[in-house]
């Protein structure tokens, strides 16, 4: 029996040490460099390609290394007989509610701006955003969803929240299903960490942007899919949104010809909102072999239903 | 009865009218056009040029409007017996906590480098720092230092303190007096705080620097005249630290040719990180003139011996 590894753009060897360290006597593989794919039984996935799981023949789950699934659930094939699973550990929800609040802080605080006139050597002020400005929207209320909403109250800022099913959390106001027109009339900063499905695919677009109360502005990171490119291009281009904060692409990374990386308004980051890490990440993952191994129910497994 | 509003870059009108609001009798005159300088009894101000203040027979006291008030002391046109004050509201605190949890943040997650890459249509990642090595040295507990230590604290970074007299702050190891090379082996990023007097002019320098938990880096939220500039160009160029953010400097507007614009290291805001709000302030600045009219103390007077 073993577990593999399988990643495009990342070096997998430190995860496998990580394991080893729990377990001493695992079967460690890391993809393409696999031996014998009867052996595997379990595997481990970020942004692998697409049909690379094929040929596995006694394959029973695969555990994302991230939150996000949607890579797993849109690929044919990973069979429905297999189970799927998750990364829900401490660190990712941590690392993304500062990644958050920072970027509404910087938004507010002018700080891109700041940056560029120091390079300019410039000497200019700027009015912070009033924070009265500056009501911050949470569009998915999982794990990660709730810690960025505490963590912005505890920093001063209001909070309204969106989600599929009613969630209850102090001091916030929650909405659902079709109150999503309700909930973008009081958001100024709309924050997307919602799951990737079929029903959230191109949920930023234009039609959403207007509704907003103004100013607004976006920060999506959750999967570049979500966003519809040319409705943001148009939306600042026309000032229905005032600027956006991007962690995520359609295609990562961002291709150098890339029409955003022209676009003043629009701060870029290359997909480090939330990065897993490979120590925190193996007991989960030796946990989540050990079950499948045994036929147990995996921790954290994943609804196809639901696509999360 | 007249009080004074004086500022050299700086429109006080919103001020005026602010004060007018709460007492529409008030006579407020705003420097250099006064009508009468004997009737001046109360002036508030913001970096006055020095010696203005002369030749104002009945001057009681002046308002800083903001928390320094080295320029008030520093000025010999102001006799002893003139009463000193400053401005201490919550807003104030709140923006320095805020600027001061983003400048770390914004360090350890390579935000201005960030920026850079965007302008370059560049994608590469960057590990954030470790929380670890993060740990906040706060150069000050004032109300402003608490204020910025307990936002630090509930925002998942360490905080250790310095200060004159021993101060207590929950989950803060404090030191004062000459434990400074204790609390400078604790921290890795300083935050300097302190109010500008004989004693802490020039404080930030290359021993100081030297001194500090690698890796280090360099918040000035206080005064230029803390800093030795030289001092810590030389301490970025040869790696004792590792990078500063400053908002305050010598002379402010920083010159266009001043050697820090060129520093990729240094983070430059031009002096924003905590502006008095001239409707907030106004309040404590009519009691205060009151109370010296009928000869009360006055609130947050200042102690010429301490220097704040």
């Amino acid at each position: 029996m073993s577990l593999l590894l399988i990643a495009k753009n990342r070096d997998m060897n430190s995860l496998k040490e990580a394991l080893l360290e729990i377990d001493p006597n695992l079967d460690v593989e890391i993809w393409p460099r696999v031996e014998n794919k009867e052996r595997v039984t379990f595997a481990v996935s970020w942004n692998h390609p697409e049909k690379v799981l094929q040929n596995y023949p006694n394959l029973r789950a695969v555990s994302s290394l991230g939150a996000g699934v949607n890579h797993l659930l849109s690929d044919e094939a990973i069979s429905e007989d297999i189970s799927l699973t998750r990364i829900v550990i401490p660190s990712l929800k941590d690392q993304m509610a500062e990644y958050v609040l920072n970027a509404v802080q910087n938004y507010r605080l002018h700080t891109a701006r700041y940056v560029d006139q120091k390079r300019e050597g410039f000497w200019s002020k700027h009015e912070p955003i009033p924070k009265s400005d500056c009501t911050v929207g949470v569009m998915g209320l999982g794990e990660i969803g709730v810690e960025v909403s505490k963590r912005l109250l505890v920093n001063g800022f209001e909070v309204v929240g969106y989600s599929r099913s009613k969630k209850l959390i102090d001091d916030v106001e929650t909405y659902l299903g079709d109150e999503l027109d309700e909930f973008l009339s009081k958001t100024n900063v709309l924050v997307c960490l919602l799951p990737l499905t079929k029903e959230t695919n191109g949920i930023l677009d234009l039609d959403i942007f207007k509704k907003m109360k103004k100013p607004s502005y976006l920060i999506n990171v959750a999967r570049g899919a979500h966003l519809v490119e040319e409705d943001l291009v148009y939306a600042l281009d026309t000032g229905a949104l005032n600027g956006a904060t991007l962690d995520v692409f359609e295609e990562e990374p961002l291709p150098s010809n890339h029409l955003f990386w022209n676009r003043p308004k629009i701060m870029i980051t290359p997909h480090v909102a939330s990065i897993t890490d490979p120590k925190e990440a193996a007991g989960l993952i030796v946990e989540n072999y050990k079950r499948s191994l045994s036929g147990m129910e995996l921790l954290f497994e994943v609804d196809r239903e639901k696509g999360y």
